[in-house]
């Protein structure tokens, strides 16, 4: 078990009609003066956005807006964001959504309080050292980002999607209630389960040092999410299998599953920001397709592993087994598993691969994944 | 599942030889003079005291002393450390040791900031508004008070054994060396991996409500603990053994289990609290002798969790083995599972029983929990 340090102060406020507190509890941290992020209206047509408002109304905050925050969100956006902080004396950013917005919000609290081009933090240039305090309402759960310091991005100049991580962007307090969640379509849900998954396996499977206690918690998040996604897509309305849903899409990407693990990487999540950044598909369908692929080229490397994770989640003998259990599972909840079934042509993998192989070097992993060795797993898909 | 806030702000400084750095953890609250708490002088002997002194010394932190703290710590040295941090200017308070050391450590935290007697928060008269910083140095893993906001003390003058709970007693940081825990006896690992399993147990078969995911999460540490037990008892010296029993004992009893849960209550915990405060034996060892006597009293009134319990932990079929099976194991580790064990007299039972029923009123489980229920339990024990 290799040293490490677990720190992870946002508080989560889970359950029913909580964000009509959201108010109260912004006002907690003597904040006076918002940014209020969200997508595309969506909130508006529910009613969420006027609870939210006016809980901000009951403690005296008042709030500048952005809005048309996207999936795979952009970067021009996010610079947006940072102006309205600059200009308005903004004290914090509360974002209103999914994974994006929430992403979105916390790059303008790091941009906020920073001279330079926010980019900077993305492509390893600065570090940051201060951000604005940042608040979630959730109305969608896979990114586990209302209880990480992380944010993805996409450089809609450069087709560059990537990230950053500070625990001075987890957020101060973050409201989950699976109540607002429930009219996630199923093809949503779908990617979000692959996603939930996604970040459970990628230490997993690709840890040189896995102490058993960590496979133990990765697997009881791998099986919830299976029968949760289950129930939720035949009955969406099903309140405590959204709620365990949410709560293990946090569980996955909060620090926990890699305490203690050493030599991990996120490969598959390298591969599909290609993927995304190049054809605007949904993050979850991305990893769909890139991790039975991925799963087909690196399991020899971790076989005792990869035959592990075939026992305890589909109680099959061997590795090739649990791999097409899975993608199998993937295609009956309805995601792609492959580039045809997202129509992304084969002759665009040099490219695809090429735009990965760029962020594998920002990651350090460069040296294992080349063009060529993408190229290759992307073959498979 | 039910509504909750999850937030446990307590930054884990988890690995080899972190106690070095226990100055500069300190250093960066600004606080520059700390009480540093301890037990009988173990930690002398071990040059862990020297190395303490040594970080602090050398991050301009000066120090007053309190030694003496023994296993079930008692009010009367609590106070004795309240009078230093008022007379002193104490800033912070710095537990090195067990559980009892770091729950003397969050009382005197607590009482250093009130004007009344700290017993008033262990009897529910007044409540916790503020309390010092806490810091640990962990010498022993079992309670998890270095990721929690419990204390558990002794009155030495009613034989009260009681607890408080707030986040403000949460350790801003605590150090998690599993070498420093090397030389705990196998006597003291087994009292210690009983009371992990107790922290996991009791809501696990008392709530009314249980999330799948809280059941997979309370398995895997209940057979983490298990199996590193018996790893450690033939070889103390085993690094990743000891290191995963630290962090599972952290996970028993830091927030995560019971979020999501209701109606959950801690029995064992309640009638323990009374062996140990009557008969002053370990608090793990009490547990030992209690928990399979209530399992046998309490098992109908939630056989599918026995039954699950009795499949997950030790693959066997129906509750009662189950039940047998852990007090076996119990037995197997060299920990007490009756009375007798303890030399504790079976004509003490009413008063015992007496002296547990007062918490359970305390804990709101008095009316479940009368005397002659609490009799018949221990009369199984």
């Amino acid at each position: 078990m290799h040293d490490f340090t677990y720190y992870n102060p946002t508080k989560i406020e889970f359950g029913k009609e909580k964000e009509h507190n959201i108010g109260e509890y912004i006002g907690q941290f003597g904040i006076k003066k918002v940014l209020l992020v969200y997508g595309t209206g969506s909130i508006k047509a529910s009613g969420l956005y006027q609870r939210i408002i006016n809980s901000l109304n009951k403690h005296d905050i008042i709030f500048e807006e952005l809005d048309n925050v996207v999936s795979n969100p952009l970067l021009s956006r996010v610079n947006d964001g940072i102006k309205i902080t600059k200009l308005s004396g903004i004290e914090a950013v509360l974002g209103v959504g999914g994974g994006s917005v929430v992403d979105s919000a916390k790059a303008i609290a790091a941009g906020a309080l920073y001279e330079g081009d926010v980019w900077d933090f993305f492509i390893h240039k600065a570090q940051i050292t201060q951000a604005l305090p940042v608040f979630t309402v959730m109305t969608l759960s896979a990114t586990a980002s209302e209880m990480n310091g992380n944010s993805v991005v996409l450089n809609d100049e450069t087709q560059q999607k990537y990230s950053i991580s500070s625990v001075l962007l987890n957020p101060k307090v973050s409201v989950i209630n699976p109540q607002l969640m429930a009219t996630v379509s199923n093809e949503y849900l779908a990617y979000s389960a692959v996603d939930i998954i996604a970040h459970s396996i990628e230490i997993y499977f690709t840890a040189t040092d896995h102490p058993k206690f960590n496979s133990r918690i990765v697997e009881s998040i791998v099986k919830t999410v299976i029968q949760t996604t289950e129930i939720l897509i035949k009955n969406p309305d099903d309140y405590n299998a959204r709620a365990e849903f949410a709560w293990v899409a946090i569980q996955a990407l909060n620090g926990l599953t890699p305490a203690g693990t050493a030599g991990g990487s996120f490969p598959n999540h390298m591969i599909e920001h290609s993927l995304s950044a190049l054809f605007n598909i949904a993050h979850g369908a991305g990893l769909a397709i890139v991790i039975p692929a991925w799963m087909k080229w690196y399991k020899e490397q971790n076989k005792p592993q990869f035959e592990r994770f075939a026992k305890k989640i589909f109680n099959v003998e061997n590795a090739d087994e649990g791999i097409s259990d899975l993608e199998a599972w993937f295609k009956k909840i309805g995601a792609p598993t492959s580039l045809k079934d997202a129509n992304i042509p084969s002759k665009a993998i040099p490219e695809l691969a090429q735009n990965a192989h760029a962020l594998a070097n920002v990651w350090g992993i460069g040296e294992i994944y080349s063009a060529n060795v993408i190229s290759d797993i992307l073959e498979k898909a």
